[in-house]
């Protein structure tokens, strides 16, 4: 058996999430039978790094998968074309491929996620950014989502921000990163933290919008952070805006791999 | 009557291009059906800065409309809003309006068009940017790419890079920036003139990737202009590709018109 780690890139849009639903088609389905395909029939399972929510976009999702010995092929990028291969025409692709010790997790090795939320801020809905970012017509602060946004930052309990479905043992987490930045019309939200609770950046983005339309004043993000109260924070960002662009490891499994 | 001038952003992919075909849908039916409903029902024509081929974008394309007088609304936000509400679901919006004198022209005002070609360098197909992108599996050399457009640039007959249905009266064109630089996965090309002959980006495009696969020294590209025949250039890019960014007129129109 090898243990293989991926670098995946997706649409989310036509997706009900990575994971695997009653009910539609899921990033780990599109993943696993195309990995079965090389495992002469039998069964893949993976295991992700961010089990990201229906329409969510990655650009560098982590994943792993086992396969039998004597799967063919073993080239790292002859699996990655092997595997895009069987996943047309899905919008989900493998960048990368590496061969990872049998104890190596995508999910519990990773030790940094770094997310990305665009906003587009004019009045005319997108036209070639459609279902990849949240349309807000109301011209934002960006400096006063910028000044809230420094206030979550540190170990905190995000109770506030975190979904009722949320499976985490604990509510505690350490947010490193939180940068509101403007470039023309689209607003760029940048977090970075070892793990995020469930819908904690959509939350998070949500709330700060609340501060860039003026409805809220900055310090009142920290107030409902300390609240440690779903209500007390603003509403739950759409999923069109929000990308995994990286998952970190002490060790990144994937060297340069040209061609 | 007024004479509207229109900032225009679309998806290229699902239209058979700007103009009107016997067949398919351009984005010029679009616009002239939705100006129509403003109008009270009277036909409305419309003008443009560059009529884009089927699949080519555009995030600054320019055209101008005339309305009968009376029509209503005349605030240039008014008038954008109520064109993109009844532009939907179609991929297109105007992004701003500005009434301008009855003498003004989006075509023959123009006095320059800036495209940006975007090249996709991976060995992965594109997940996330599929038909905005030309996917080019080849690693390419993007130095000798801009060591061979800059040989293309000036005055010249450009007959090598001009399509067989190009309808220009003179083959001959001041191409005055053509820059390839690579972004990571990406290669940004951009071109700037007064104006194009049908497909001589593309077609220049489709030139340099040569250069950069290496099977074609730089120099060459400057034997193939010099020849003026198309068969010694390289094949038609995609146009997937393709954006139209910028129209330029001695005056802009589009003054800034924030909410």
């Amino acid at each position: 058996m090898t243990r293989w780690a991926l670098l995946i890139e997706y649409d989310g849009s036509p997706f009900v999430g990575w994971q695997r639903q009653a009910v539609g088609l899921s990033v780990q389905d599109v993943l696993e039978a195309a990995a079965r395909r090389l495992s002469g029939g039998a069964p893949v399972a993976s295991v992700t790094a961010g089990r990201t929510d229906a329409g969510v976009h990655a650009t560098g999702q982590v994943a792993h998968i086992d396969l039998p010995d004597g799967t063919r092929p073993l080239e790292p990028r002859t699996l990655r074309d092997a595997l895009n291969f069987h996943m047309k025409p899905h919008p989900v692709v493998v960048l990368q491929a590496a061969a990872v010790a049998p104890d190596w997790s995508a999910r519990f090795s990773a030790d940094r996620r770094r997310y990305l939320y665009r906003i587009l801020n004019r009045p005319a809905r997108p036209a070639l950014a459609d279902k990849r970012v949240w349309h807000v017509k109301q011209a934002l602060d960006a400096g006063a989502m910028q000044e809230a946004a420094q206030r979550l930052l540190g170990r905190h309990d995000f109770t506030s921000f975190r979904a009722a479905a949320c499976q985490a043992k604990s509510p505690l987490r350490t947010l490193d990163r939180l940068d509101v930045v403007r470039e023309g019309e689209i607003l760029q939200i940048h977090a970075e933290a070892r793990s995020f609770l469930h819908h904690q950046v959509r939350n998070m983005v949500g709330t700060l919008k609340l501060v860039g339309e003026g409805r809220w004043a900055a310090g009142r993000v920290r107030t409902a952070l300390e609240a440690r109260d779903r209500a007390a924070a603003g509403p739950t960002a759409p999923p069109d805006g929000l990308f995994l662009m990286e998952v970190g490891y002490p060790s990144n499994p994937f060297a340069p791999m040209p061609g």
